[in-house]
């Protein structure tokens, strides 16, 4: 067995484990990036590129389909599953491309590939091949699905993300294991595209809000449109010729029979830290096999140990991933010594239609009587309704003490630009008085966060006594 | 004739008259709004609304045409003219009813029908059958579309904005005659839904930009879809049974003639000062006949006159108007004393395909020794390549010594919401190093705007020595 002895480190080359090795070799330590699978990140070759491409598609089929409502008579069309979804693929190969390239790239001295497991506390042993003696490490092995029963048994018969962008046409049918925000997005692109979705959870969730309006109105919206099995207890899964049988209840106890052409798992994500051999660092590990971490610094207990991106569980998100690999990798190098990091405001988007959008704190995370909540309807909103695309609900939380904006919860037409104009103004902790004061153009989608915020500033000044004027005044002078 | 004494005299109901009216009252003081034409306003009735309607409609088609490219087969589709253009009058109504209702909701005795003009500097007389004295005036008479000749003396024959949303149908070809917002935006709109369209202007302009790189870009996208006839010269233009018939001269100097079933004249607009009789209110009047005007309490020389919204040439623009309806009631009732406001940032946008953005101090208002330029092609740009959108060019200025961002010009994939998000930090005076703190989504249009703001900090440090760190904190503690 060969022996490397190495600065940092870092397993996994995902983005966490990329932006670890870059801030290692900016700090002027020598990185080594250890990698088992193929090149190339979870988000640019399963996740949010290719799913995002199977969204724009649907977009267009959606637009297409609708266009009856603007005097735009379509009265021939279909979805050519082939060459949609080969765009999806080409698409995603470039962004693919353009990671693996730049990780190949490395000087081959960083490069090791094989399976990393601890043989000791900054020891790892790769494929039995060779022995690294790191002064740090950063565990950046990312995430995977999770496959629940019934389905983990015939796990070759059903898709998972990593499968659904390489089949070469679309089914007839499909059965979406997961309400969440992968299961919502995929499945009602799918919808779109033509394929008959129905979707199965055993709980009442539909995405990831955590504010009972805009939970109400979710389930209102998406309901009209996709075949929600909410509630629904999953029996069993049978691959047959046609397809796989689903046997299940639904929430009124009444058991259905289906076959459908396609079954895709979306319940969820899991770290990849089983087999890591986390044991052999002598670390005290929690009763799912998990080390104390620091979301601050990344590190591990006071070990020299980082856990950068989806791998640590905290927030799986590429931004996020990237951001904790830079802290990861800066701290690696500055160990024993390492720095607090604030993190950014936290920001989370799904790519549905109505869009879905989360900023800062929960509705969950709220002390409700220290807060007040200021709403906007997108049902009558100008510009949705030009847009036709009239549905939704927004709803942001003020302090009634610092009259600041501190989260927001969101469905709605492209609100994931709300979604970053009040991640913006939450960071810097802006009042609802200043957010006021700020330039909204006509006709646009942003008004109807400005009306939400006038609601806001309405309530926050009988209760917080805050000073608000809406008025044609800009700040300074 | 009839006299009414009040306190404020307001002479027009359009968005800046309603605001104005509102402020006065609030105020505490009596208002009295006269108007001589329909109520609504500009904007819902003619501008707008009706022309974002257009352009929803456009889009639909655009999208519809351009589906293959998805793999959406679309092989039969049409415009149905009159349907499409039902939709947008049936929208235009709803938002014009509105006004029109909350405007003759107000109290009688607020309201007055016919035309005024100053009979003193602060009395009006209107239609001959009322003498209103008033302690102060505000002026909201709003603008009008300029037309140049030839078309001035066969103005029966053409379309302006305000005709345009009432054809029943479609013609099969028109001439726009400007290249400004209002022709770019309608004529784009008019090609995508089926007409022959051809742009005419005496100058090389396309848009509002000032910046010399995003106006290379914008001609290289919207001449490789539109037909551009750029700096040519209007020779003549004949009402003849078929259509208009255009005799002119190319930038080549070849002479041509052509006939278009419609011409519209979208020449831009001048404010409706001219039937006021302004010179009987002594106030001292420059060649245009136009009086001193302060933007910043919207006051006319120091007398108890104000003028607010399109009427001043300012910023014709709705929220401008608005602002400067609610600071010129304000300011009527406080009169002699009058407050001083800061304006908001400035924002334009416009609704072509890319969009258009400018914001803050455009590029010919910077002092290019003092700023650095970041910027971001959208020609790559990750998530406009999945909408199929990657075209335009973001341009962000920085200041030297201040380090922060000052102003932009765009063109690109919706950067409507760029240009919020730009005009926000920009009010707030934000460092580059401190936006580029805040958090960003993946896959975004926001993406690109980093992008540009990571150039324009590289450019600052070697500059202008900002202390510039790209890294995952966010602020405070």
């Amino acid at each position: 067995m060969e022996t490397r002895n190495v600065d940092v480190a870092i397993i996994g080359s995902g983005t966490a484990g990329l932006n670890a090795r870059r801030a290692v070799e900016k700090a002027g330590a020598q990185p080594l990036l250890i990698e088992s699978g193929p090149y190339g990140t979870t988000c640019a070759r399963v996740g949010c590129m290719p799913s995002k491409l199977l969204v724009a598609a649907a977009d267009v089929a959606h637009e297409v389909a609708d266009a009856g409502r603007f005097g735009i008579e379509v009265t021939r069309w279909k979805v050519d599953g082939p060459k949609m979804l080969e765009r999806v693929r080409s698409e995603r190969d470039r962004f693919v491309d353009a990671v693996v390239e730049s990780t190949e790239s490395l000087p081959a001295e960083q490069r090791l590939v094989g399976h990393a497991r601890f043989a000791g506390p900054t020891t790892l042993e790769v494929d039995g091949h060779t022995r690294v003696n790191a002064k740090s490490i950063v565990i950046a092995t990312g995430s995977s699905p999770v496959i629940p029963p019934p389905f983990d048994s015939i796990r070759e018969h059903i898709l998972i993300n990593d499968d659904i962008f390489d089949l070469e046409d679309l089914p007839g049918s499909m059965a979406v294991i997961g309400t969440g925000i992968v299961g919502l997005e995929l499945g009602q692109a799918l919808q779109r595209l033509g394929v008959r979705v129905v979707f199965f959870t055993p709980f009442n969730d539909l995405g990831p809000f955590t504010d009972p309006e805009v939970i109400r109105v979710t389930h209102e919206i998406l309901s009209s449109e996709l075949d929600l099995q909410l509630k629904s207890e999953m029996l069993e899964a049978v691959p047959e010729n046609a397809g796989i049988r689903l046997r299940f209840r639904d929430q009124h106890g009444e058991e259905h029979d289906e076959i459908f052409e396609q079954v895709l798992v979306a319940a969820g994500r899991q770290s990849n830290i089983a087999n890591l051999d986390l044991e052999n660092t002598g670390l005290q590990l929690d009763d799912r096999g998990r080390p104390n971490w620091n979301p601050r610094t990344t590190q591990v207990a006071d070990a020299p140990i980082f856990m950068a991106g989806d791998v640590n569980g905290h927030i799986p998100l590429l931004h996020e991933a990237s951001d904790e690999g830079r802290i990861a990798g800066a701290n690696s190098v500055l160990y024993p010594e390492v720095e607090e990091h604030v993190r950014r405001t936290p920001l989370a988007i799904a790519f549905t239609d109505p869009q879905i959008g989360i900023v800062g704190k929960r509705y969950a995370e709220l002390d409700l009587d220290t807060i007040e909540i200021g709403e906007v309807s997108f049902g009558n909103q100008g510009r949705a309704r030009v847009m036709g695309r009239n549905q939704g609900l927004l709803r942001v939380y003020g302090g009634r003490k610092s009259c600041s904006i501190i989260g927001a919860e969101m469905i709605g037409p492209r609100v994931e630009h709300l979604a970053h104009l009040l991640a913006w103004v939450t960071q810097e902790r802006m009042t609802v008085a200043r957010a006021l004061q700020m330039p909204v153009y006509h006709p646009v989608i942003e008004e109807g966060l400005r009306t939400a915020l006038r609601d806001l500033a309405r309530k926050l000044k009988v209760t917080g006594k805050c000073r608000l004027e809406d008025f044609a005044t800009a700040p300074g002078n």
